[in-house]
């Protein structure tokens, strides 16, 4: 059973898109990432097979689309939109960065339906448009060339949205299915591999210099299982026959 | 004029890739985000009209793209190898998250040069492909469904490696008075290992199991440096005498 997450109270708002392929892959953009409210203001073509396609797996998002004809049917009973918009303007609202953004909406997200507002392809939202919305966001980019596709910003925003959710529970940094050695086996490790270090005549023990050092402090990062030790033992075993 | 940024030491592999227009969509979200260096791996179909559509104006990432037969080929000089995995897997190496991944990258490649490797759209990268990496990374996403379009990928992870470029502080997660080992000396050291363990018996060549992919995972989450293959490597020659 899924639990209501404040993910489900994100629209994601194309306005006027051009492209069918974009809504599809705004679609699957969509899903991987846990959102699923997907609200067309006056798709050019849609349904259209080329979004189905570029949708792969997530056509349900694009079956339980809402297509609306205003802006303002999309935004209805929300209580933040965020309009995307390529650079700063003039006569600018408030502009976060993605990341900003995306925690600025999953907090009233929690509550109540929030809105995140994409423009045309070619020239992105209007004034008006702009003007309906709280807030604009803009992705960083290069300034060079900033032009990202329609449904690579919504993948940027949408992977930001599930970043600024997952933010509490943050992941293992390393799966932990092997045992780690002990710090006994580790020393028995380092002995034994200094002793056929001294008999192969490779550590002078009257100079032996930072080897040793350098060694555990090359182990060390490693944090090794208990079969690696086995494993570096049994090398050294068979080397010493 | 540009200033030589780190960016350009990252390289973005894609292995074996199965539709053209992913490898269009993969030079776009390079270039928005200020990414260069493409290099692919046994393309289905390269050059293609529906990469050079899906490029929009990004076809001069296409136009200098390498094009190699081998994983190795493309890994050439790098110091670091990040494999995209959708899941974690048996044996696995160290994963970090899309963020800490392009962290991780950005400071080696203030350096020296990067790989950040795909695999197929359908299947990921073979055991093989992530054994020549020394991280594996994954994009956070909805665990019902994972499925990122391969451009879509590439977007967040060069979208990340914007931002970890842009971040004012970056605290590098090691201290690097230590230059790293590149991908070839640290072939050359695996080579020599399996010698050194087939002569000694350790290894059976015709049962090899899985030890050389284990000693590599080993290895790999210690980010060899050079110094430290010099010191294996003459461990390794003391022994044999």
């Amino acid at each position: 059973m899924n639990r209501p997450s404040p993910l489900d109270n994100v629209r994601i708002v194309l306005s006027h898109t051009s492209h069918a392929g974009n809504i599809g892959g705004t679609a699957r953009a969509m899903k991987t990432m846990g959102l699923s409210a997907l609200y067309l203001v006056n798709p050019k073509s849609f349904p259209d097979n080329e979004a189905d396609v570029r949708a792969s797996n997530a056509r349900d998002i694009l079956e339980q689309a809402c297509i609306v004809t205003s802006l303002e049917e999309a935004l209805h009973e929300s209580v933040l939109a965020v309009a995307m918009t390529a650079r700063t303007r003039d006569l600018s609202h408030q502009t976060l960065d993605a990341r900003q953004a995306a925690r600025e909406l999953l907090v009233h997200a929690a509550q109540s339906p929030v809105a995140l507002v994409f423009g045309r392809e070619s020239s992105g939202l209007t004034t008006t448009e702009i003007s309906k919305c709280q807030l604009t966001v803009h992705i960083p980019a290069n300034p060079a060339y900033s032009s990202l596709n329609l449904a690579a910003a919504v993948q940027i925003m949408a992977y930001e949205l599930r970043m600024a959710f997952t933010e509490t529970t943050p992941l293992p940094s390393r799966q932990s299915a092997y045992q780690l050695a002990s710090f006994d086996e580790i020393e028995l490790f380092y002995r034994h591999l200094e002793q056929a270090m001294i008999a192969s005549e490779f550590l002078d023990p009257n100079q032996p210099k930072r080897l040793m050092q350098r060694i555990r402090r090359m182990f060390a990062r490693t944090q090794l299982e208990k079969e690696e030790v086995n494993i570096l033992r049994g090398i050294l075993n068979a080397l010493q026959k």
